[in-house]
């Protein structure tokens, strides 16, 4: 029976072993549903920095850069962070290198684990059978939101391990991976009507971002998994 | 219209303003519950040092101390951290010097708070009933467990907050109080049960501390409220 753990932020995330362990890192909102919806789109390569000072060096060799800081599109990229900039016309076998306020943080702070992975509701089954099937202990790494415990990336590990129970093969471990299975249990039955409560929708649609929120709640609209390979993001499946 | 937030870990506690709130710390398993019946068998003054060498010091000019580390007394002190060692005949009219692996080090984390109070099952309506009158905002502080989440403390907010909602004068604000209001729905339905699946209660139980836990979620024995004055807890009432 492999067991599968949930990491609430990255804050805790030196409080977990990630040995023989395959990491699942998840931002909802957004940076974890964009990556996906890259690949979706026949992206090449994805090169996560923290930095904005890294990805205006890549920016002047040439690349492609998707950078945005609190919900903005910063002026030097070439790409903001709404998942419909990102069309197969626009980045199709092409690399990005990709700055957030907190996906690409997560990223890099998982960097060293043994296998890590990039999921969001978009490939929820896809990433789901890939785990039945490697059979390994699974620790769903949320990305929070500015350091501090966010509801929609806990939704989603609670979607993931509900699956993962099904199979049979997997085991719940741990006091935040019974809170995300619980609290997606009530979610679920109205999932747009719970997400109007929580703190990253209220932010966002005054943004007049609904649009987007409803878009990273969608499942299954692809079979893609992005997987890490040292300093950068490749698909597992097209 | 007060609002009501939950920070799930100490960790997380700089990322709130305690300007005009009252702060509410929690540790069910085990501090604030015992906190919580050492004054309702009359204890007068507690003492929370996060220190040892401090509480030796204290034990050295004579004062009792309840210290303990990972669950266990530790040599020098007078009491460890079972909630039956604190009888009226012990502490009635007494001062206590307290240390504990998590709960005694939130209290001194938010010791700056305009008014820090300590909170569990024990005492719940009480609080409750406390802050319906101040009409404060409040700032459910929860210890969590090392560093990292717990449920325990989630469901003593959520139960906090059920009781805040009731009066129609407090609003949820936060992720962090919906899924503490969330999960307390589920676990209210029968809570020795859920209980059985969290971290602390399989860690306790090894120890053989089921009447431990059992009573540290039993609601209401006493209408005690301990409230944090400069550096150390006195009772409200008594």
């Amino acid at each position: 029976m492999s067991k599968v753990e949930v990491c609430l932020t990255p804050e805790f995330f030196n409080k977990y072993s990630t040995k023989n362990k395959i990491v699942v890192i998840v931002d909802i909102l957004r940076a974890t549903s964009i990556i996906t919806t890259m690949f979706h789109h026949g992206l090449d390569k994805l090169i996560p920095v923290n930095n904005l000072d890294e990805a205006k060096d890549y920016k002047s060799r040439g690349l492609l850069i998707a950078a945005e800081r609190n919900g903005k599109k910063l002026d030097f990229a070439d790409f903001g962070n709404s998942p419909f900039e990102f069309t197969t016309e626009n980045i199709k076998n092409k690399t990005i290198v990709y700055s957030t306020t907190n996906g690409t943080n997560t990223i890099n702070i998982a960097a060293k684990s043994e296998q890590l992975i990039i999921a969001s509701f978009l490939n929820l089954t896809s990433i789901a059978n890939y785990l039945i099937n490697e059979q390994k202990d699974v620790l769903i790494l949320c990305s929070g939101w500015e350091g501090n415990y966010c509801i929609e990336d806990s939704l989603f590990a609670g979607a993931l391990i509900e699956k993962l129970l099904i199979s049979k093969l997997f085991a719940i471990n741990g006091d935040s991976a019974i809170i995300s299975s619980d609290v997606w249990k009530i979610a679920k039955e109205d999932i747009y009507q719970y997400i109007k409560r929580i703190h990253q929708y209220n932010r966002l649609a005054k943004l007049g971002m609904e649009d987007i929120i409803k878009y990273c709640f969608t499942v299954d609209i692809t079979m893609v998994i992005p997987l890490y390979s040292k300093y950068y993001l490749i698909p597992i499946k097209k």
